[in-house]
């Protein structure tokens, strides 16, 4: 067969599987946005058919000989070699799981999902405790059956970073507690930041209002999105003109609102960005979830929390909200919204301290992993890391290890990346700078050139390359944890 | 393999096809409720998809084998014989359909209902009349897989309930015409009834929280399904634990928004109350599109356009609406709901002038499918038709011939269920009244008898009878138009 047809073949093949695989998506954002708790156990089912049907097809033997035989051609385009390379290596991925084990991960997550939800209600961990349990166990297999040389946990890490491993994380969490440390010490020397105006009243709708009108600030396009409530903010996808954020409202804390829209957002231009004519191809996906999370911290934190774009924007936000900031000078607010403070909640901490939070998690599913401990350890384990690393006494497990959706759907070795996409954002905000990109943010227009740049130099290339080969095309080196800490440094300790 | 053995694989089957078919329906509600523009070609391709793995597995040759096996069993429960019936009955229909077929009319409805929303907004019937052609030869295609004795529209007919044919068809609609025509001919000769009134101003937020009210007066139980806002109201279900209802809000029609929500409840409530063990089987399913449309015409006139109905909660609708009706004497509310004048609207015109609309509808369906005229003709039959029936002059394809959705899914044949619809509705409510189950709906207790009786004689049996049989079963005689022309000459003629 000609080397187009057999590449028209497997895109063919390749899209219909990212069908099936969307479809599923759209079952899982209409289940954490708007389903009915009636439909929780049939949707769990009607999700593990799907993932079932899509694991079937990217498996089957049919899409191997076509792989097999395009890997030989030496007239495909770079790009085509790229997707064959990359589609080549899920497919081994995807061979080493069992349709049984695929379907018993699905219902497991979508019915741990829903405890999880009501045990956050209720306060009450037993009620996720042998979900979770059953989770771990799931995980521990999955980690066989991917394999691994040191540590099964190197597995998952693996899973969202390629070549990601608990050596190269330990060390990074190590050099990073070590600074964090150092810095976190001296911030608490500085006098207290009064930030008890961020917490006056604003309506929902209000607030919800001001997402919209800061999403499309950032250039989030509403004809191939939109934005919903859901009790743990999210991005999810259908394809990259379909591209949903989900937020939640607390009227007595509209930065929460703020920062995690904006957060979002930034996921959100990513997907939004990817080339829409690699649909289901590898080009077409992010490159990592490290680098998806680079995209919603650089624009959280590194952009949006900046004493610039707020010389910028804080008279908007003024005339919106008059009541409440009409009074508060400009710097007084971008102290507050950048105050660090201890606090039990991950969502709601500030640039520093945000990543004691991940520590902690990524300890303790290290910890769940090596079978030092179990689920119903966590609880305890937990408490007492908030107290060791943040000072903090957890209040209640609603507000301690059950705070986060990641677990209650099987994501193990998700956290850290958040800790490197911070490190990838820092890395690239200096390039953004030095490159005078948009040296300060002071208008729509820069934050337009920031979007293009991303583009140009990140968006387009989807899965092409990993975290690291990324960091070093656009910035000269790997990714280095060290721009995070000298950007943290720098933001709170040089006057 | 054992019997029960055997069943368990079957009912597995059928249920994982369930699941597929249902993760469609998701993206179908998704589709008509949330999804931004931009995802509407993407999302084409995803429900084609779908549709292209169930049909795949409808008519797998393992699965024929099963219930080829099945069928000569002994030792079957009536039920599970009955679901074997019926599903060998649906291999047999399915396996007349090819792969290219079925991707091809999921493709092009998707596409066309993009199209037809454009097409009505701008008013511009040949944004969508391409698409129109497309499926009318689609649908042309299907009769000839299907089969048909007489006429290209009975395979149709047939596929929305089981047994119709044009013959049959037309001489209800001829008889119908005939009587229906008495009878509006008689009530033009009535004073006329002043429903200004009923045009006030109520806000969006009081019109959605009194229609989630009725709702639950009706018995939805929001416990296992929601209500949303779409262009075009429908029911639409994933199972019996999910359901959703959808409805359109004009701030100056309250009583579109009213009758059109109970008009989908009606849909609901039979969702709801089929057999949820039966899941993607054959008696977990409802028994025609006719049996379905009688219990939405049930609620929405003969229980809900009632007086009785309106004693008992014409003073609660006062309550929550006291600026435009304190002032108005519950007879005149009555009359004005229940006012005969033709429109050009069929989801606002009154019980009598409906069936009108179905009528012409028919009559051009049929029309296109025997070639007599094609899709760019149907503006001006429309309009003819109009005039000739209603003595309407269609100002706007919007308001003509664009109304309706059914067209731009693909569904012909569709229309006339809701005459006969209407008919068995007319017919179950006679036996309601004759065996005393709720003589007159006075008090909340009075519908939930009503919603037990409905239960118990015909949402528990699924798909065990066709309409026919479910009438005879039930009221003694099979489907008879009479009783829906002497339910509305009793209602409007005699006093």
């Amino acid at each position: 067969m000609l080397t187009n047809e057999l590449y028209d073949l497997y895109r063919q093949k390749m899209q219909q599987i990212a069908d099936i695989k969307y479809a599923a998506a759209v079952l899982q954002w209409d289940q954490e946005t708007y389903m009915p708790a009636g439909g929780a156990s049939l949707r769990s089912r009607q999700l593990a058919t799907l993932s079932e049907i899509a694991h079937e097809r990217n498996t089957d033997d049919s899409l191997w000989k076509i792989l097999d035989s395009l890997s030989d051609r030496s007239d495909l385009t770079n790009e085509e070699a790229k997707n064959i390379e990359l589609s080549a290596y899920d497919y081994h991925k995807q061979k080493k799981y069992n349709t049984r084990f695929v379907r018993k991960l699905s219902e497991t997550s979508s019915r741990a999902f829903q405890h999880w939800v009501e045990a956050r209600k209720k306060n009450d961990f037993k009620l996720f405790e042998s979900d979770l349990d059953e989770l771990i166990q799931l995980k521990l297999e999955e980690a066989d059956l991917l394999g691994y040389e040191n540590h099964p946990y190197d597995a998952l890490l693996n899973d969202h970073d390629r070549g990601a491993h608990c050596i190269q994380n330990d060390r990074i969490f190590e050099g990073l507690k070590t600074g964090l440390t150092r810095i976190y010490n001296l911030i608490r020397e500085q006098p207290v930041v009064d930030d008890g105006f961020l917490k006056k009243h604003i309506p929902k709708d209000q607030q919800w209002n001001f997402g919209v009108q800061v999403l499309k600030l950032m250039g989030f396009d509403f004809q191939t999105g939109r934005k919903d409530i859901a009790a743990h903010p999210f991005t999810i996808n259908f394809g990259s003109t379909d591209v949903r954020v989900t937020t939640r409202i607390d009227e007595n804390d509209f930065c929460n609102m703020l920062f995690s829209t904006i957060h979002e957002g930034g996921h959100a231009l990513y997907e939004q960005g990817l080339p829409e004519n690699e649909y289901g191809l590898p080009l077409g996906e992010p490159a990592s979830f490290t680098v998806h999370e680079s995209q919603s911290r650089l624009w959280e934190n590194n952009i949006c929390k900046s004493l610039s774009f707020w010389e910028f924007y804080y008279p908007e936000l003024v005339s919106c909200f008059p009541a409440p900031f009409h009074h508060i000078p400009l710097e007084s607010f971008y102290k507050a919204i950048n105050k660090v403070e201890a606090s039990g909640i991950r969502t709601e901490s500030d640039e520093v301290t945000y990543h004691f939070h991940v520590l902690i998690r990524y300890e303790i599913e290290k910890a769940l992993l090596s079978k030092e401990i179990s689920a119903r350890d966590i609880p305890s384990v937990w408490n007492e890391n908030y107290l060791k690393y943040l000072g903090i006494r957890v209040d209640s497990d609603a507000n301690g290890c059950l705070q986060d959706v990641h677990w209650s759907h099987g994501s193990f070795g998700y956290f850290s990346t958040y800790t490197l996409g911070s490190a990838m954002a820092a890395q690239l905000h200096q390039s953004i700078i030095q490159e005078n990109i948009a040296k300060y943010v002071i208008s729509t227009e820069e934050i337009v050139k920031i979007r293009f740049w991303l583009r140009k130099n990140l968006f387009i290339f989807g899965r092409a390359y990993t975290t690291d080969q990324l960091c070093k095309k656009i910035t000269g080196e790997n990714l280095n944890i060290n721009h995070l800490l000298n950007y943290l440094e720098k933001k709170y300790l040089i006057k």
